[in-house]
C-alpha cells in the first residue's frame, strides 16, 4: 500500500513537515494550497527537497468552490485553475484534488456541472493534469460520493476522476459497498481519516474532530476493503483536520500518522479475509484464500507479525532515586520483598501473583518521562505484559514504529523486549508461564534481613494480581496512546467517560483484553495538572497500581494493622451511599470505619479502597464481586476531592 | 435581583468555592450534590459557613431520575429523597431540585407522573422541603417547560414547584412568552446560563459548553423580562457546566459570574423598558414607562450607570524596560517623539492622531501581565478609550467587578480611571475632544534633541489613527475577556473566526463599536503558545497594533526609506493573490516590492503590512477601501507562518 499524508494535518512549516514525513516513512505527501502559500520555499525548491527526501508529491490541494457556478464565475475559475496548473507543473506535480462547491454554488443541474467539470477536465487535460472530484459531505448540490462519481463518469473524460474520502463517505453513513464497482481508472485518490462518532454538524465535525486511522469509530478497514477490491493501487493518503494534532510535536504526530496506516492496512487485509468472495474461499483453508484474495487485487497490503491479547501484567514498576516511603507502603500493603537484582539497583515486592519491582534509578537519568518529575519521588515507569512471545510482539510493536528501549543485561540475565508508550512509559513484553510465575525473578537474590524480614504477609495477598494500572496522558498524545495500544498491544477502547474532579473534567479511556486480564486505564488529566509547554510531560496529576484481592475487607483490616495511611474519605460520601443502595447498617459502617468505597451495577459489586500518595503514585486495592466489570467511576470524583484538598492543604 | 451560583461551575473544595460565592458577591448558592458528598466538611458545618460567609443555601441539586417509574423503583426513590430531606434539614435548606427522568424512565403517562410527583410533594411537605421540579432538555418523557408546569398544577401541592432553566428552554427553542402566564408561586427557582449557538446534540452541548450570560448567544434578557412578569421574584442563580471553567482560577471565575448576573439585570430593566405593555406605555414618557414598569413586578431590578459606546482609542501604551527596539520602528513607522511626561518615565509618540505611550517602567513590577514576559521587552500594557465620561463609564466598570488601577498622578495632571482587564491589560477611560486632541498630552515636554529631531514626519501620518489592537487571551478567560468588554465598555462581539498557524488554530473574536471606531481582537493563542500552569499568562504569542492611514503604499514607501524592517512575505503568496484576484500586474508588482498583503470582498479592499516584531508586540498598517470591514483574514496565515519561521530559524 502506497502511503501518502496532508501536510494539513501537522504542525510546523511545510519545510518541517516534509522533513517530519519522510522520517516517519511515508511514500508521499498532499500538499496544502496554505502551506505553499505561505512558505518562502519555491515551488522549485520544494520539488527538490521532496526528491531528496524521497517523497512523492501526489495531491495539490484543494481547490474549492468551482462547479454549479454562472458563466463568469466559471470564467474566473478556469482562469485560477489555469494558474494552479502552471503551479503544478513547476512542482513536478500531476494531480489536484477539486471538491464539490459549498459557497459559490448557485445552479443545481447535473449536465451543467458535467459541462463545467468537462471544461476543467480538458483544460487540466493540456497540462498534463488530472482532476480528482470530492464530494464534500456538505456539498452545496454534490455531497454523495457516487453523485460525484456519476458526474466522472457522464463527462468521461481521461483528465477527470474521482477522489474517496471516508470522512466525507463514513460521516454521511453512506454505503462504502458500491465503490467496488467503480472502474479503477476513475478513483484518482484515496484519503482515509477516521473520527469519533459526535453528533453535531459535519463541518464543524470534520475540521477539528478527525483523528488518524484506529483513534476513531469509522469502519475503515470495511472502506478500505472496498476500495482495494475495486482495482484501486494509487495512495492511500491520510487528511486528519485536528485541534490537538495542529498543536502537536510535528515529528511525533507524523510516525503517529504512520502507525495508523500500517495498522490500517493490516486491517484491511484482515477485512479481506473474513470477507473474502466466494470463489476465493473454494481455495485451500484459510491462508490460500488470503492469498487467493490478495492476488486479485493491484494492491499490495502488507501484514504484520501477528500477536494475541496479552495474558496479565506481568509486573509493573515505580522509579525512585529515593524509594523510602514506597517500601514502606508496599510493605503495609503486604507486598513482601523479594530481594534486590543481582546486578541492577532494582527491588522486587510480590504479593500473590502481582509483581512490582522498585527502581532505585535516578529519575533524572531521562530515559523515560515518568521519570522526569520533579523530586525524584516515586513514578511509575513501567509495565511488563505477558504475551506468548515477546520476540513476535516486539518485531510487531517496532514495525509499528514503536521506539525500543532495550534493558541492559548480564549474561544468563532474561532480556526483555522493550518499547516505549507514547506518555514514554516503558512496555515490556515478557513470556508468560502457566503457573503465574516469572522467571526472571531467580536474578533476584533472597530478601535476607534488609526488609520485614519474617513480617507475616497477609494471606488474602495469596491470590492478588494487578487489576489495572491508571496512566495519565498529556494532552497531545491521548489518541496516539488509545491507538498504540490498540495495535501494538491488542488492547481494545471501551467508550470513554469523564470524571469530574476539583480542577476540571479527567477524560477516562480505559483499555482491555477480551477477558479482562488486562485492563488499562488512560486519563486525560486536566491542563491545570499539564505542563502546556508542548514537552508533553505530566505534572501534577497523579497515577496508581490496582491490585484485585478475594477478599478486600479482611486486606484493610491487615494493612490498617501494618499502620497503612488510606486515602481518607468524608462521612458525607457514605450517608450518600445508604441513600442510593440501602446498605446493611453493619456493612455500611464496615465501609466508613475502613475507608472502602463501593459501587454496585446490574452485573456485580465492587469494593475498593486507595493509599496515600507517595511522589505521584498511589496505589488501590479492588474487590470485585459477581461480574462487576467497572472501575468505581461514581467513587472517582470522591477520590479526587480528597486527593485535592490534600494537596492543597496549608 | 437576589443573585445565586451553582457551586458546580466553579473548581475547588465546597469550601474554596463558598468563600469565591461570598467574595463576589453573590447572595446564596446552590450545593450541588456531588460537591457536599466528596466534601469532608459537616453538613452542619456547611451551614454555619454559609451563614458566616453572608450565604444563603438556596437550592439542593439535582435529584435525578425520580418519575415515570415503575412502584418497585419509586419505593426505593422515595426512600432516597427521604434520605436528602434529612440532609437539607441539616444544612438549612429547603428547596430541592428534581429533574426530569432521563434514565429509569418507563412508563409515559402524566397521570402516573402526577401521581408520583404528588407523593413525592407530600413527603417534602412532611420535611419542610420544596421540590422545583425541571424539564431537563433531554428528558427522556418531560422534555418542554410547559409540560413540567402543567404537572405541577396538575399535582397542586404547596410543596411541589417548577424550575426554569434558560438553558433546558432556549436551546430547545421553546417559546418563553408562556411563561408569563405562570403563577408566581409555582415558579420556584430560576436558573440562568447563555451558550453559544451549537449543532450538537444537547447533552453535550450543555455539560461542557454553557458560559456565564453574555458569553453566548441566548435571548436572556427576553427569558428574565417574562420571568420578572410572571411576578417571579425568589433567586436567579446561575447553573454553568463548562470545561473550562471547571480548571479556571475559583475566585476569578465566582467573580465573572457575578458580573454576568450584574450585566443581565440591567438587560432585563432595558428588555422591559423596551418591552413595556401598552397599559404602562401610557404613563408619562420613557423614564416614567420603566418606572411604572417596574413597580408592577416584585422583582427589583438593578441598574448601571449607563455609558454610550466609546468613540475611539486615546492612546494605546507599550511598556518595556529596554526600549530602544521600540523607539527604532516608531520613528520608521513615522512616529514622532513628543517628549518626556514631566514625573513619569513615559514617552508620547504620536502619528496623527494615533498616540502611543512607551512606558519605560520596569517589566517586573508585577502591576500588569503583559508586563511579565519573560525578558522586560516591549508588550503591550495599556489601551485608552475616548469615552463621554470617564467618571460615569469608570463607576460602571467598578459596578461590574472591573479591578481599579488608578494611575498615580501629581498635582494638576489628568486623572486617568483606568481598570484592569481579564488579560491584565490596563483599559482607561478619557475624555475625548472633538479635534482629536489629547488634553493630557500638554503633560509631556518637548521632544528637544531627544529622538529625531528635525525627523521629517510622513504626510501620509497626518489622518493616521488606532484602526485596530489585537490582543492574546489566556486560555482560562477567553470568555470572560468577551463578556467583561460588552458590558464595561460596550463593545459588541463579531462572529467569531478560527485561523490556521503553524502552532494551532487560533481563535479569533473581534469586538467594535457600531461605527467600528474601537476594533479590538481578542485571540486565543494555541496552548503551546501558552503557560499551562493555570496563571493564566501570555506567553510567546504576538500582539500588535494597527494604524490606518489613507495611502499605504506611499506610506509602505517612507517606511522603506527610513529602514523599517518589514515582515517578509513570501513569492508564493503573491502567485496565490494573482490567480485569486487577477491583480494588475503593476499594482501587484507593487504589492510584492513593498511587502504589501490584500484583500477584497464585496464592500471594498484591505491593504496592510506588518513589521517585525520587537519583543511581544509588532505593528501593522492598514488602508481600508471602501467599506471594506474586515482584518485580511485570508492574510492572517502568512503572517503567521512567517513569524514562526523566524522565531525557529536557527
Amino acid at each position: 500500500m502506497r502511503t501518502g499524508i496532508a501536510t494539513v494535518c501537522l504542525s510546523g512549516t511545510l519545510k518541517e513537515k516534509m522533513q517530519a514525513c519522510a522520517i516517519a516513512g511515508f511514500d508521499g505527501i498532499e500538499i496544502f494550497e496554505q502551506d505553499l502559500v505561505t512558505s518562502p520555499v519555491t515551488p522549485e525548491d520544494v520539488r527538490k527537497m521532496a526528491a531528496d527526501l524521497g517523497l512523492t508529491l501526489d495531491l495539490y490541494q484543494p481547490f474549492r468552490d468551482f462547479d454549479s457556478v454562472s458563466e463568469d464565475l466559471l470564467t474566473a475559475n478556469l482562469r485560477r485553475a489555469e494558474a494552479k496548473f502552471k503551479l503544478m507543473a513547476r512542482l513536478g506535480m500531476d494531480t489536484i484534488l477539486v471538491c464539490s462547491n459549498v459557497a459559490t454554488a448557485s445552479i443545481d443541474s447535473d449536465d451543467l456541472r458535467a459541462e463545467q467539470l468537462g471544461r476543467l477536465a480538458a483544460l487540466a487535460g493540456d497540462y498534463g493534469v488530472k482532476v480528482a472530484y470530492e464530494a464534500l459531505a456538505w456539498g452545496k448540490y454534490v455531497n454523495d460520493y457516487e453523485h460525484a462519481h456519476r458526474l466522472v463518469e457522464a463527462v468521461d473524460h481521461p483528465s477527470l476522476g474521482t477522489c474517496l474520502d471516508s470522512f466525507h463517505i463514513l460521516s454521511r453513513n453512506w454505503d462504502t459497498a458500491p465503490i467496488e464497482a467503480f472502474s479503477p481508472e476513475k478513483i484518482f485518490f484515496v484519503q482515509v481519516a477516521d473520527a469519533p462518532k459526535l453528533s453535531m454538524d459535519v463541518l464543524s465535525w470534520s475540521r477539528h474532530y478527525r483523528v488518524f486511522p484506529g483513534e476513531g469509530q469509522f469502519e475503515l478497514a470495511k472502506f478500505m476493503g472496498h476500495i482495494v477490491r475495486a482495482g484501486y493501487s494509487g495512495p492511500v493518503s491520510l487528511e486528519i483536520f485536528n485541534d490537538v494534532f495542529r498543536q502537536s510535536d510535528v515529528e511525533r504526530t507524523a510516525v503517529d500518522g504512520m502507525r495508523s496506516l500500517i495498522w490500517l492496512e493490516e486491517q484491511s487485509a484482515k477485512w479481506l479475509e473474513a470477507n473474502a468472495p466466494a470463489l476465493a474461499a473454494a481455495g485451500a483453508g484459510a491462508v490460500g484464500t488470503v492469498t487467493a484474495a490478495r492476488r486479485r487485487y493491484p494492491m499490495e497490503l502488507a501484514t504484520l507479525p501477528q500477536v494475541a491479547e496479552p495474558a496479565g501484567y506481568n509486573f509493573a514498576e515505580v522509579k525512585a532515586a529515593d524509594t523510602k516511603g514506597l517500601e514502606t507502603v508496599l510493605g503495609q500493603l503486604g507486598f513482601e520483598f523479594n530481594g534486590r537484582h543481582r546486578t541492577k539497583d532494582v527491588q522486587l515486592w510480590t504479593m500473590g501473583h502481582a509483581r512490582l519491582i522498585v527502581n532505585e534509578g535516578s529519575s533524572a537519568s531521562g530515559d523515560n518521562l515518568a521519570g522526569t518529575t520533579a523530586d525524584a519521588s516515586p513514578a511509575i515507569a513501567g509495565l511488563g505484559f505477558d504475551v506468548d512471545s515477546p520476540v513476535i510482539a516486539s518485531a510487531r510493536a517496532q514495525q509499528l514504529k514503536a521506539p525500543a528501549v532495550p534493558r541492559k543485561s548480564q549474561a544468563n540475565e532474561e532480556v526483555f523486549q522493550g518499547f516505549a508508550a507514547p506518555d514514554s512509559t516503558e512496555i515490556f513484553l515478557c513470556q508468560g508461564s502457566p503457573d503465574g510465575t516469572a522467571a526472571w525473578t531467580s536474578e533476584f537474590g533472597e530478601a535476607a534481613s534488609e526488609f520485614g524480614e519474617g513480617r507475616e504477609v497477609s494471606p488474602a495477598g495469596g491470590t492478588a494480581v494487578i487489576d489495572h494500572v491508571n496512566l495519565a496522558q498529556p494532552w497531545q498524545h491521548f489518541d496516539e496512546a488509545v491507538l498504540f495500544y490498540t495495535s501494538a498491544l491488542a488492547l481494545a477502547p471501551q467508550p470513554f467517560a469523564e470524571v469530574p474532579s476539583p480542577t476540571g473534567l479527567v477524560r477516562s479511556q480505559v483499555m482491555v483484553t477480551g477477558d479482562r486480564s488486562v485492563r488499562l486505564v488512560l486519563n486525560l488529566a486536566p491542563l491545570t495538572q499539564q505542563d502546556g509547554s508542548g514537552a508533553g510531560q505530566r505534572k501534577t496529576y497523579q497515577e496508581h497500581i490496582a491490585f484485585a484481592v478475594d477478599d478486600l475487607v479482611t486486606t484493610a483490616r491487615d494493612c490498617k494493622a501494618r499502620g497503612l495511611e488510606f486515602l481518607e474519605i468524608p462521612a458525607n460520601y457514605y450517608e450518600d451511599l445508604d441513600a442510593r443502595f440501602g446498605l446493611a447498617p453493619d456493612f455500611l459502617a464496615t465501609l466508613q470505619e475502613l475507608n472502602l468505597l463501593y459501587d454496585r451495577d446490574a452485573d456485580g459489586e465492587f469494593l475498593h479502597f486507595y493509599t496515600a500518595t507517595v511522589g505521584s503514585v498511589f496505589f488501590e486495592m479492588v474487590e470485585r464481586r459477581g461480574n462487576y466489570d467497572g472501575y468505581g467511576a461514581p467513587n472517582a470524583p470522591v477520590r479526587h476531592a480528597v486527593q485535592y484538598d490534600l494537596l492543597h492543604r496549608p
